[in-house]
């Protein structure tokens, strides 16, 4: 294949992909004022063309001082080390946000994901939901399929639906998508899908994926690269969780993460699909929202430079920079620390989650019967739920068997239920909600296929199987605590005994 | 007219405009991530549900300490006054933004501008780019024609004419709009373009206007706004510019404006078309860009309760709230210099523009024969260019009369030249980028009609007219003078004495 091949060369550039923008992206034009903007650089030039540009003399503010946490201290554990002082710079600037700040995030990208080709780029954007849908707006006709993981982020989704589009649910194991059922889906289109264009976008989070918490090696991205690059696919690589990557193994509920150096962290991490991109059709969505803080709003795409182009004029008319507050301070905080010291950070905050994922993951089995672990979900007696230990992330994806409760076996053999399952769902997420904790259903990740595949039995989905989402991320161990053992006096009731473990 | 009437009533509420909204925006849905957040706020609730969000403990800031100017000293000489110290909130919230800063700016909405109708809401964006951005999306399918100012803002059509949305430019006179125009415009409409959707979205910029410098009286408002009753046309307020209204009297270079109190600076500003809105078809775009700062990117939508949950669907999906550190810090601000500290902090603010203005419109009679200063345009003589003293903004608009020159002429003569006019600004512009200074040419702002329309000729434009616009919000006084010395020299050498005045 022709991306294996590219893979022996010294640094490949990206391969043409003009062909992927949507007709409204090639349809934008550089907006004159911007261009005008080059003309201001001149030595001595007076420029009377400011674009209501008001005098920075003219602002409230002088200083900003932000009080931190050293990023080399146990978190559980901070003191405020050091001031962080950053000059006010809180003007537009030309949409592409403060240049050191790029030339950070290039840094940073080049040393830690390794990109295959020479010529990416970075543009900055106010997080990874401002980036997808910038992303889905260069790329995507109205109607246009979109290729999913078998369950997905539902706000993603949510943004193109109205768009008219549809998602294609590729299966997953435990490494999350299948590359055979990707090949499959692709290559049986035009026969399923007659005259149907055939998708170029598959949109996945695989490091600790929302909902299912799977994180993908860099074998399987290998290959579900080398599909795309057959298909002709470009890749968005959402990857909020990236730096959250932990081993699996759960010793207890208390016991810290060994500690590593930087460099052993940064070696443990999975590779980015930018390692594999040869040809430039994958787009990162980085953010500092879980790492830093979400209130930053702030984040960047890893593209080739046609995209970066086109989604720069798009930022250039839609939202302009990121809030400057938000640059500026994340900007000193990384230049105080260096690249370094931030990855030092991200080990020190993925030892944090390690531990809340312990203690969430640990909980169910002080429940006698609720769960029984599983790589394979192939276990030998029916628990009520059962999970794959997340290896990364904030979320745990609970499998339920319904068929363990009468109240389900009723709603199944009840001919004018058009939905058991969904049924059944909403009945426990209600008496869960009622006991006073809140679980996320599983039906919200359903990738969205159209009017027509609205219920478990029109989608093949599986039966008897139902799914809740627990996000250990926001609250205490106590939380967790009283949370699942609420839960598990629900599950008791609901089940009332009659599950084949209970 | 039901609008006028509409107006004796106590305080009347919206009318039922469900009818504007696209097709697009009518097919969102509520995330049903976004519907557990309810839930969330029950009293000893547990909530596993959290959507990807990191715990608050894990962020590296602590806190955050803003110096700022004081809002009562003058601006030319000012000391930094106290700390206003914020604490870091620094989540994503709901989308709705900060509900402090939302109620704050609904009072201040109430306060200054007095709107006709009661239900009214508030919904923060990253600032009027942002925000327009949404309006379109909302209100407008592909195709749509929107009507706008006779030279109207780039930046707002660049977004979408790759929509496919075409421009409608209304007739303009010292006070802006023509009422008479558009109702013109709308009465011939299904005679003038047989078949075609008339449009049902104006857009326009009233006060300190880009690139015009007009501002509108509420007389032309309440005229206009029963215009749009009679063709049902909803209109965008975009109104950066209207707490920098000022007198037109220019004298000297020199004098400040007179002082005034925090309410009769109010009481002078022109209203907002809000005042006359009865029926809740005015979207007011308000923002802290020119008053605060650009980078702040930070804004409000001040609309109807159907337009503002419309608009949280699609923030929700495309942007979630502004920036955390934004809202903190402009609420920190907001909240100890109160309502009255903030307008206080506004007049003199204008006051500066003010200043300014005069600066720049004084500075080009310094050369003779450069121009005359017009209120109606009606000269006895015909100078280089003629302006209309700005009340309000940044931006003086020059309106060039090129028939003084020979060059021109013989444009002009060239059959073979397509638009003489295009040519000839082009040919100045690179002229006077060449002598070190630069304006914006006036083609920039004129409204995109489709192809057929590119040219002077086939839009009907005025014959040996042009027009050049001056910014002086960002420069020094002497860099002024500097620029426009330049700007007269490059005229003089072009025109080369042939003006009737030279």
């Amino acid at each position: 294949m022709a991306a294996i091949k590219n893979r022996s060369l010294a640094q490949p550039v990206s391969v043409d992909l003009r062909h992927h923008l949507n007709a409204h992206s090639k349809a934008r034009h550089p907006s004159p004022l911007k261009d005008i903007i080059k003309f201001m650089g001149y030595d001595g030039m007076v420029s009377l063309a400011g674009e209501g540009l008001p005098h920075p003399s003219l602002f409230p503010f002088q200083s900003a001082t932000i009080q931190t946490y050293p990023y080399d201290k146990n978190l559980s554990t901070p003191e405020v080390e050091k001031l962080v002082e950053c000059s006010v710079d809180t003007s537009i600037g030309s949409g592409t946000g403060d240049q050191s700040l790029r030339d950070w995030a290039h840094e940073f990208t080049k040393t830690v994901f390794k990109p295959a080709c020479s010529d990416f780029e970075i543009l900055l954007n106010c997080g990874n939901t401002d980036g997808w849908n910038k992303i889905v707006r260069m790329l995507c006709e109205p109607g246009d399929f979109i290729l999913v993981e078998q369950y997905t982020y539902p706000s993603a989704q949510a943004l193109w639906i109205p768009m008219g589009c549809i998602g294609v649910p590729i299966k997953s194991d435990t490494q999350g998508m299948s590359p055979e059922d990707l090949e499959s889906v692709l290559a049986s289109w035009e026969e399923a899908r007659p005259g149907v264009k055939r998708p170029h976008l598959l949109y996945l989070v695989p490091v600790g994926s929302n909902p299912t918490g799977l994180t993908m090696d860099g074998d399987r991205r290998e290959k579900i690269y080398d599909v795309c690059v057959k298909y002709d696919i470009i890749i968005c690589e959402d990857d909020p969780y990236s730096f959250l990557q932990f081993p699996a193994c759960i010793h207890g509920g208390e016991a810290a993460l060994n500690p590593t150096t930087p460099q052993e962290y940064l070696d443990s991490l999975v590779p980015s699909f930018l390692k594999y991109d040869t040809q430039g059709r994958v787009i990162r969505l980085d953010t500092f929202s879980k790492t830093l803080a979400p209130g930053n709003r702030l984040g960047y795409f890893v593209a080739n430079p046609l995209f970066t182009e086109r989604l720069l004029r798009a930022t250039e008319v839609e939202t302009q920079s990121p809030s400057g507050w938000s640059q500026a301070i994340a900007m000193s905080l990384l230049s105080k620390w260096g690249i370094m010291g931030y990855v030092e950070w991200l080990s020190n905050l993925r030892g944090q989650y390690f531990l809340r994922r312990n203690w969430m993951a640990c909980n169910p089995s002080k429940h006698a019967g609720l769960v029984v672990f599983s790589k394979d979900d192939a276990t030998l007696t029916t628990p009520l739920f059962s999970f794959i230990p997340p290896m990364a992330g904030m979320f745990i994806w609970a499998r339920f068997y319904y068929f363990g409760s009468s109240r389900f076996r009723v709603l199944k053999a009840d001919e004018t239920c058009v939905d058991p399952e969904a049924v059944f769902e909403t009945e426990i997420w209600a008496e869960m909600a009622k006991a006073l904790v809140l679980l996320t259903p599983g039906s919200y990740y359903e990738p969205w296929q159209g009017k027509k595949k609205t219920t478990t039995k029109s989608r093949c989905g599986e039966t008897g199987i139902g799914y809740f989402r627990l996000a250990y991320s926001l609250v205490t161990k106590e939380e967790m605590e009283l949370g699942i053992e609420r839960m598990a006096a629900v599950l008791e009731k609901v089940f009332k005994g009659e599950s084949n473990v209970l």
